[in-house]
């Protein structure tokens, strides 16, 4: 059968290296760099003819720059007779852009998979799309993968699991903290955000209880930080005795550090699905890889055998 | 019939206000920033349903985000019932990767156009495309509007036609040189750059008679501008009086505005198809603006007139 190469991109190279790793197989040579007015030179320095193409690159910020350099890189492969052009996108960009809420919006999740598809990509490899629908914007195979197991693992392994209440941070998480909870085997609450006149503060409301529990709150991403940092502080003031916090997708954007350093938060458990730069890896952040799941997945794929009851497999 | 607006994105309003200002119409009420995260948030004020859309928008730097801007405000167009979207595109980026030199490069200027079309658009307005054949890259219809008649004008009117030998700066440009040259009555000369042998500077050898001439040399875009101040140097050893430089792109990147300050170019001759920060606008920059030569072109399209031959209607 063919041969498996993975080459990375700009946007998570440490990423790209444990997935590699995790195959067993070393990163494909290329380089991907800018000419002086800015423009993306890729040059692909081993041949790839008839092989089976998995490449890794996250389309968080420079949103732009990462998408495009995941574009031109599909169009070079396939141009250069690639037998197959997986792509794995651990962070889906513009996901949150996945309908018009408004009249005359983009759907941009829609836009983003449409090129993605139109420059040759046979198959996509995600991680915790922000809505499961995303999947249906893509007429290609996508494996859509799970943090959650990660997640509760670390929580587990540190003990963490005992006393504890997954908390959803809106209404529109709670699939996502029944997932958890139930890995932890432990209850959940929900936050009932309530705005009573308009130009007046949201009422943070707990549904379910929370007093002298550990609560572990859980979000697909955690952007600014905004809602997260104020459920902190709303369930301490409800009689929690530590809050964690806990995503698949560290965006972390704008006051997103401050807002966190200055919470209640005791420690934010995300993945590796972004690479944060240096000054966002503060003492109160955990990342657990996802690099050996993306690389299950690949192998899997590669096997020709099923991919998305994955995330079960080491938990049962 | 359908009522004629005009979209300005970020990449080149003033050209916009030109445009809309050539065919008599106000611009589009539009809002394009950021999100926190640097994703592009596009919100159109104005209802567009059943409109004759056209949006202005060069793929200059930061090129991969004005790309994203155009393929998501067609999208949002499209969703809001565009009748028609046409996108006006002055200064088209990557160009330059428009076929494969070396193996596995990518043919960005392809996968370009093919995001255009997917996105949506229903017809492409360029001006001097690096290479004519970046026109079938698209199976809409493209108008190709020559920026060469706007740069001849200059010349003629400042009398700087009399004893002109217009250069083409490489064997590539001899077609476009010649066209300018016809407009100023002028004869042509020809740079032959040649290597003798591997790592020795190059030999700018002329071909045609510059001695105690005006030489204006011309090129599609001046992006680094080594070779056009190394040709500048070349033409004034040959005997030269003075050499303008013309160009229809400003590209200008790198050491551009040094290398020109410094080179014995004594006015720099360009189009407004791009946009250029304060610190390019130096003393010997004169830009010709383009508005309404597309001002014209968009008038004639919403007429249904045939737009090709514009380019020669007032130089006839
Ligand atoms: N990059 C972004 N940052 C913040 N908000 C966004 C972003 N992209 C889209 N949105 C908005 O987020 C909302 C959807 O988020 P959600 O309700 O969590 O799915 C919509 O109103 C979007 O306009
Ligand atoms: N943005 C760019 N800046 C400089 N060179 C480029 C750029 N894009 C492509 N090229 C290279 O320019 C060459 C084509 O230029 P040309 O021969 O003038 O058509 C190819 O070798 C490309 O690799």
């Amino acid at each position: 059968s063919s041969k498996i190469k993975i080459f990375a991109l700009n946007s998570n190279k440490p990423l790209a290296e444990k997935i590699a790793a995790s195959v067993g197989v070393p990163l494909g040579k290329t380089s991907v760099d800018r000419f002086s007015d800015g423009e993306i030179r890729i040059n692909i320095e081993e041949s790839i003819r008839g092989d089976e193409i998995f490449i890794v690159q996250s389309t968080s910020a420079p949103v732009n720059d990462n998408l495009m350099e995941l574009l031109i890189m599909i169009d070079a492969l396939r141009r250069a007779s690639a037998e197959t052009i997986n792509v794995v996108i651990p962070y889906y960009g513009y996901a949150r852009q996945d309908r018009k809420a408004r009249s005359r919006e983009p759907i941009t999740a829609k836009l983003v998979a449409d090129m993605v598809e139109k420059a040759g990509a046979d198959r996509a490899i995600m991680l915790d799309l922000h809505a499961a629908q995303i999947q249906g914007f893509f007429d290609i195979p996508v494996d859509h993968l799970m943090g959650a197991p990660l997640l509760a693992d670390y929580f587990l392994t540190q003990g963490l699991d005992k006393d504890a209440v997954v908390v959803s941070p809106d209404h529109g998480g709670v699939t996502r903290a029944r997932k958890l909870a139930e890995f932890l085997k432990a209850p959940i609450a929900i936050i009932d955000k309530r705005r009573p006149r308009a130009n007046v503060a949201e009422i943070m409301n707990i549904i379910g209880s929370v007093d002298g529990k550990r609560c572990i709150l859980i979000d697909d991403m955690i952007d600014t930080a905004g809602t997260i940092t104020l459920a902190a502080q709303a369930l301490m003031d409800a009689g929690a005795i530590e809050v964690y916090a806990s995503a698949t997708h560290p965006v972390l954007s704008g006051p997103a550090i401050e807002r966190i350093e200055k919470s209640p938060i005791k420690q934010l458990v995300v993945t590796d699905s972004i690479q944060l730069s240096e000054e966002k890896q503060i003492d109160k952040l955990v990342q657990v890889s996802v690099g050996p799941l993306i690389g299950d997945a690949i192998k899997r794929i590669h096997e020709n055998k099923p991919v998305s009851p994955l995330f079960t497999t080491r938990f049962r």
